[in-house]
């Protein structure tokens, strides 16, 4: 059988659809603390608040000016950013490079997902804790707006590929989506990914949509 | 028109056949220098001879008992290894991270591809020299041996797209392939690149074949 032009064309037309896909904002986040408000009296003193920096793309949220010390069996990182506001649950999230640096076999989870993780113990200037878990390395995940998953026909929790263009380009496969009225829509990634895909602040990266019989 | 029953086999058995590709081996570089003879004699003492601890996936090449220290405007880094033999042009090979933490802007090279690059200070327990460049980021490659590359259909200088299944599953697009009666095949990723593509010690990686409007 002959692959006829017409069909050529038709999946080139399909091809290019797909890759000239809308781009999205790419964000590395650096290894930060999310800390309780019990993990706030105890590192900063009874009553204190978190002081804001700076917004981060992701409605609400905020970087502190507070430094906290990060310990693990065979080493500390010293000046871990803390993010806010205050969460249920404290959580400090790191590159893989970071937790082997202190010895620490962090999981790879979607923020929040802590069972299981090992602890680290966390110095603030007026005390300490010793968290018996919380220590995860952030997986990749794709924050949607609900009105983007919408015309990008975007559902919560698929799982999708991403193209970065750049100067060491790379497909990260496999990112899921978070979907949400609070969200702005941008992907995260670690800075083992950032340097891994050689990202500049402001590099912008395609969602390939997934691949089903359906669409071809 | 109507994309026949047969066409799409066509195509599924076109997409299988390119996903059931021989896998290679996938190998981590950690920091390392490699020393000129002139170096060797600056850091060891004049006469030294590199120890060889232990042979490398590529015929010839090995690791030394060595170690150096490594020195940026920023930062230092402590026992870095040796790798052998001598070269002619001494090089020393970060990943971004180690890079930045010595506040070295090191560009992504191939191995040898020196012009250019920062210098840095390396020190040994005899000496040390004040490098005016050879710090570099090392390129992704693949090392493909002539009897490979014949049966794989691969040419020295290509560039392919390598997916690496796993925990965090990716593409490397755009790796140059380096072919060679003395290479074993071996992909080659730094430390960022691992950490981001959730290496393991033995982990293999499926070389993606060019996309050309022939092959179809």
């Amino acid at each position: 059988m002959v692959l006829d032009d017409n069909v050529l064309d038709r999946i080139v037309e399909e091809i290019y659809r797909r890759l000239t896909q809308p781009e999205i904002l790419l964000e590395a986040s650096g290894r930060h603390c999310h800390l309780s408000s019990e993990a706030v009296a105890q590192l900063f003193g009874a009553g204190y608040q978190l002081t804001k920096v700076a917004d981060l793309s992701q409605p609400g949220q905020f970087s502190c000016k507070e430094r906290v010390r990060v310990i693990g069996p065979k080493g500390e990182l010293t000046a871990v950013v803390v993010l806010g506001p205050e969460r249920s649950e404290t959580q400090v999230e790191l590159s893989m490079t970071d937790a082997l640096s202190i010895g620490v076999k962090a999981p790879v989870r979607l923020s929040g997902q802590l069972q299981d993780s090992p602890g680290v113990r966390i110095v603030g200037p007026k005390g300490e804790l010793a968290l018996s878990q919380g220590a995860i390395v952030a997986m990749r995940h794709i924050h949607v707006s609900e009105a983007d998953a919408k015309w990008m026909k975007l559902e919560d929790g698929q799982r999708v590929s991403v193209l970065v263009p750049g100067t060491r380009p790379l497909t990260f496969h496999d990112v899921p989506l978070r979907v949400s009225a609070n969200y702005a829509t941008a992907m995260h990634i670690d800075y083992d990914e950032a340097n891994a895909c050689g990202f500049k602040k402001g590099m912008r990266a395609r969602i390939l949509p997934q691949r089903t019989s359906k669409t071809l």
